[in-house]
């Protein structure tokens, strides 16, 4: 592991690394803030995963979590949204390729060599952190925004004794049922449908996957609400497996960090009450 | 003017707005956080001065000031650095051109058509927000970054009456006497360092420029202190001046947006209490 840069703000420190990471076969950069804290001390985690087109300085910049995580004493961390570099494939399209990782192991030419987001932010980067920060891995939480907030979901959804919170900010519940999710769950894991349940938050729901509570806060005016993110279709998948689901609908705000940072210390204190 | 953009962020609007300006001859863009209010309310006002590289949007997405601008009330203004466009003189330096206006007058060829942020910041832009928002401009304060910290100070300096509150995160303190100044004000006021003097806080506490008290904070692990900053110089000149200078060290702190954000809220309170 590499460090990009440290720079102390709020009480702690905002990092940023890179290592070579054997799941994508490229480099990969991430943001983690650490508060400061005790000597020997173990601090809980928090998972942030973000949406289409960022990288880990989205968050870093525009999230405005430093000054209660530090009070939390929660670490921070921001993993980049896919592979990246000149070898990576890639697409013109925003939606896909680099920026657009979908959080899957992908199945399908060109992207499976590289497309590994699902095994490197389970398995790969966790370890890392764990060996190389003051962390407590049996408390981790995890959350996201948009492609980011479908991340978190089917993450912890499918490992729930992993994590012991999740939330997330106008998360994508149903790639399978959207624009985004089709296009990109199609051309990662192909076209046989029954393989895109493990990526599709309602649908982890529906087969029965459970976690204690989940809560979302999505904008009434975001561009994307009708289309692609659809929070209903959780409302219900939730309603019908009796996970308590909190979802609020945010007055006038839309799909940018200015809805995020608003909402970012609520979330906060979510995870960090069960953490 | 024109709107460009607006954001519901933290119970107020984030907007973005442009104008042609007829004193820098160039279309200016600039930021205004407006918090929600009682109807016909006029707030009262902050300028928000940035530093070098920098336009409206740095310290509107890094910044932090939105949560408690919010709650107290306070409208928060951010403009440019300096005028832009393919027809705008400039130079390859960072540190000079466009994205360097050092909120001078300048009177020397190429910048004397449009480089006029002085004119800009003290007359024009505050005769445009009046007009166009809900706004008291007998209660306004001004803070800024690095060069907009010198534009902060030496504005306020020039003009006690019309500003109760001023303050500064890593100030220019003494153009005059650090290489980002004696660059920028040769060059844009020539080398006639008499009419320097009018642009260089200590100069103007020398000539008699008096305000009721001063905040800044100052990162100690700035990479600028030494040779840009010299916050000492003005500590020494209020000092002589009897102008209240409340320094703040910080250590470990950088020049960053991650050092501003940090004590941000320091700030924002500093000027509501004034005004």
């Amino acid at each position: 592991m590499e460090t990009v840069s440290t720079n102390r703000s709020f009480g702690g420190t905002q990092g940023v690394y890179s290592h070579a990471s054997s799941r994508t076969g490229t480099r990969m950069t991430f943001a983690v803030y650490l508060p400061d804290h005790d000597k020997g001390a173990k601090l809980p985690v928090l998972w942030y995963l973000s949406g289409l087109t960022c990288s880990h300085a989205n968050v870093m910049e525009k999230g405005e979590y430093r000054e209660l995580a530090s009070k939390l004493g929660l670490v921070v961390i921001a993993p980049d949204t896919s592979p990246r570099g000149q070898d990576v494939p890639d697409d013109s399209a925003y939606d896909m390729g680099q920026g657009a990782g979908f959080y899957v192991d992908a199945t399908q030419e060109p992207w499976s060599e590289h497309f590994r987001m699902r095994s490197y932010i389970e398995q790969e980067l966790p370890t890392l952190i764990a060996e190389q920060f003051p962390v407590d891995m049996n408390r981790q939480g995890i959350f996201g925004h948009s492609m980011g907030g479908h991340g978190a979901l089917t993450i912890a959804l499918r490992n729930p004794e992993r994590y012991r919170s999740v939330s997330a900010f106008a998360p994508i519940v149903a790639p399978s049922q959207c624009p985004w999710g089709k296009k990109a769950l199609g051309r990662y894991l192909g076209e046989h449908k029954a393989a895109w349940r493990d990526y599709d938050a309602c649908s982890l729901v529906e087969d029965g996957a459970r976690f204690p509570e989940i809560l979302v806060d999505q904008g009434a005016a975001d561009d994307f609400l009708e289309e692609q993110l659809m929070p209903q279709l959780l409302v219900d998948a939730c309603a019908k497996a009796e996970i308590p689901l909190t979802l609020n609908m945010r007055e006038g705000y839309d799909h940018s960090y200015f809805f995020i940072s608003t909402f970012m210390n609520d979330h906060l204190r979510w995870h960090a009450d069960r953490l």
